[in-house]
């Protein structure tokens, strides 16, 4: 059994990575931090636990995590990076689902997340967790950094594409959809019930934190700048996130043919087949990613519909996917439960 | 009062109209009919009218509507095109809200609809019923055409940028959320609550009914050719309808300036501040369009968002707003309730 | 026009003063006040005001209230306790919203609300705004207690069993269930989206604040004391209530008749035909109250079903229901809106 | 392994227990039938079993599924008392889920369900499902009759007070709240979103199937008669049903304690400390009853809310305890995937 450690597990990423690990057959929950819950009791906050996770909040400076083998942090963007000199110091491998060691470029993060950059020297080293394309890398990484909800669905639906040169690098469009989830556990206004159900809106049409991290890995996979104009939405539903990617083909490649070649042995990667359309329920509470590949009118146009749950393959479960690949485990341990659906 | 007929009352459309006609200052509900409803109180169905619509449902052949002045068909597509001659020959003026007059070309309509059309001479004189486009022609029409809601949230966000020569007329993208209400009160599956609540999809990515239609109008606006990806998205929200609208400025102009000044006089098109998002519950219920035009990193592309209640100004609103152009009523007649949010 | 303020509109009761106030033939929106928006166009704030309400937040002591004829206190509870004797002597009359007039004993208040009350002198003379059962009093009343939600159901859902002596004072039960908006619109962990959607549970089972006013209404109704058991749950819909209030018959009175009878001219109470069910979204956006009588197997227990909508009849429609008969206008004057549904 | 058969898997009891039993550590679907679906792919109609269930629909009458150890029928009332007698002679052991084997008297099934019964001498035979009350007489049962989804929720929230007479028998009160996969996978108006969806209704206020059911159970464990009034109600949730149920407590028994000691053997029910509020979503996709006891002011006044999901402890889950139990396997196999929330 591993020893875990999970940060800042009052949110929903938080909740989630319990959810899973609790289930896990190499994990062993040892420490769950919490500055405001601390000392209260996990399944009080999320009574869903019950059972399964007899544990105690505790606070982030208890000395506890450095026990551990792997830290996950689930923490509002800035934290991590403060924490990940010290844990590391101590051994810890550290899987951050904050926006923290995303990026390169530690200037592009001031710009986004207004603040400095606090650990820059660690940012050359961490690996972009996103195991479809880093796999080979986080066998040995020392520190993840776990990819945004928008930013994997909009990736692993283009990748294809964008690695074979089979699509105009310009002009790229992705219309995201979340669920509310997506927005955290925290108490702002616009995230009430009352606000949102039953109801529609973008969002940060304008430009979202989101953007420069999304076209920093589709120009990796291009090998070449990218354009690409990103608009999220929120819809009235709690988990998901669809993403409408809008291309032009420069060839004569299939992009079905293409989908299915490159995610042939990707376990948590479904390609429908043509003419279908993945709903978000078919992935609720699951790892995987489905896509449907569409050519209105057989035209050089090709949209890519991917739906992921935020929660799971957008954030707990690909950093337990890669949790298993650092330690070695299969991929898939502990992300096999089915969709919950209806 | 006018005298108002109903054809197809036991639908969303059909009861939105009922509700607002039954508030309408100059309009008096005569006929109301339904083949499957026949003899059943209009309130017995529709419990919210209880007290405001004191009428039954009758056949549609019973003759009651040759005697009204204006009748609106809420009827599925193919119903209206048997129906208009003999009702235009009896002197009535007639609203449809059915596809079936919408498109020019009958060859068009037969492809996407799957039927001959029965009264092809008719399409010459259908007014398509978009009065912020069209108004002029309404006023002495026999025969409109009421547009679909897709298409009426679509056109208003293009329409001045198209109008004005603002925007390459290729690779436009219509990205679309509807409300389940769109699709109707027929008994389906996949309409059910436990389908399509707490999730999301596309549907018809590869080409649906409504992109015709969009085109014809957009092309008309445009003065030449348009090409249109247009893929549209089941929300789990009873109403609304969101366009996200992508287009490639061509020249200098300010959208929003372009926009603020195509809508000045326009008493439902709202142009709201820049920076804006439009939430479809801002509209809910009321004869509103709310549109933000929004250009990030002020590049050349813009982005259009533009929200409707598809119950309303995609339908029924929208039919009441021609009937009060016909008539020569101020066109805000009866239709300036206040949206209900949240 | 009679000069009309509100205080404390950036809640959902406010808001929903504004759009029934925004269309009343006799109201003029003369000052409205909030101390955290001062300032702020109250559009931005509603964007579904837009077009309709031309007015900005003000601070409550701006001096803008003593001018008005009749103002709305729609606050959390305390706020209009310490504002009403100034406004009373300034002339204005005041129709509360919040809790503060609405029990006759102080010390009730204080065991249930946790604070001393501040105008207990004004407690005799505040008259409980059900107009139902106390329109005799509101033509010349100075101060007004607005009933709460969930007391409007259960109250109106029982009155004509209790006046009339036909039920049981004993073994009452009112098992209810709100809508989300009647948690307000702050920011709170409880009410987001993700915490309430697709789920379902009870709240306050050992004792809601509510109780106490309710049952202080029923036992005047019943001349006499009641034991009531009321539980209130929490739906994930925006808005509406549902009470389901179960009873034992005495007599061999028809409660359907009854309650006919009762309410024979009553402009907002539908009795519904035997073997009905009302649906919260028949009076959605509407200041009716529907309601059904059940004889489960012609027994003694009876079965009353009553629905509102939280926010109207519940809350702001009600209280202009009271300033209507405060004015000496027809009761329904700007609340004729028919309920929006679907 | 154990092989399995499922007979009308394309509702959405079947499909759960599919899900279940995809993910069992014994069980091997050998036949999955429906008439309606014979020849079809089982993950083509529901697309989240992708990858985990790799079988086609094939018709009842095929004779698969009397190769089966164990049979599960998820049919509509009235089709599992036909196919009964054939399988048991063949050697299957049936766990039905729909009402044909619940009511021990075949009258009283007729009354409630329109139809003659067609194996009234299997009636004594069966199981009734629930094993927290019947495990014993499930070891070697041939013939197993799950409880519906409203009875169990009932029956566990009462049970203890019940054997224990604790609890008056007179005036009890179940008013119950369901998710509206309740209603099923037909396509039904009155199941569409757009007719329930933010809104909330009572149903069968007069008189329920379900009643006769509960009211066998109840008075089993009471040892006598006892009257029961039962309401239920729809939730605009996809699972889920919340039993509120009120009794008046006789003796000087701890309720608390008597719950606690009844269920503290058992895997699936979990009794909350005093104060707690269970929430449908903590039990969401899981086989657990959570429930909570109240006496508001400490009287007489027994309330008890018991939360369960109606397609699993309501139905496909229970049913699969059944199995477990039957098959001398460790009750929650297969059945500790943890609850999905939020």
């Amino acid at each position: 059994m591993t020893r875990i450690g999970i940060v800042g597990a009052t949110g929903y990423t938080g909740a989630e990575l319990l959810r899973i690990l609790a289930a896990h057959p190499q994990a062993e929950i040892a420490a769950v931090t919490s500055r405001q819950a601390d000392g209260q009791r996990v399944d009080e906050v999320f009574p869903q636990l019950r059972g399964h996770v007899n544990a105690r909040f505790q606070r982030p400076d208890s000395g506890a995590l450095s026990d551990c083998e792997i830290v996950f942090t689930a923490t509002p963007h800035g934290a991590a990076m403060v924490l990940a000199p010290e844990l590391l110091r101590a051994g810890v491998r550290l899987i951050d689902l904050s926006a923290d060691f995303r990026l390169r470029d530690p200037a592009v993060f001031e710009q986004w997340y207004g603040q400095r950059h606090a650990s820059p020297d660690l940012l050359g080293e961490a690996v972009y967790g996103l195991p479809e394309r880093y796999r080979a890398a986080l066998g040995d990484a020392r520190l993840v950094a776990a990819p945004g909800c928008y930013p994997t669905a909009v990736q692993l639906g283009l990748m294809p594409l964008l690695e074979d040169g089979a699509c105009d690098t310009r002009g790229l469009i992705a219309d995201c959809k979340s669920g509310v989830s997506g927005a955290g556990r925290e108490a702002r206004v616009g995230s009430l019930f009352s606000e949102v159900a039953d109801s529609f809106k973008s969002y940060a049409a304008g430009g979202h934190r989101h953007h420069p991290e999304i076209v920093q890995e589709l120009a990796a996979m291009a090998g070449g700048d990218v354009e690409l104009c990103f608009v999220p939405h929120l819809v009235p539903m709690v988990r998901g996130i669809h993403a409408t990617l809008y291309g032009r083909l420069t060839g004569n490649a299939d992009p079905q043919a293409l989908f299915e070649a490159r995610y042939r042995d990707e376990a948590f990667i479904d390609v429908l087949p043509p003419g279908s359309h993945p709903e978000t329920r078919s992935v609720r509470a699951s790892n995987h990613c489905r896509i449907a590949i569409h050519r209105p009118g057989n035209g050089e146009r090709v949209v890519v519909l991917a739906a992921i749950d935020n929660l799971v393959k957008g954030a707990a479960g690909q950093a337990v996917q890669c949790m298993n690949t650092m330690l070695g485990l299969p991929e898939t341990a502990g992300l096999m439960q089915l969709p919950t659906a209806p």
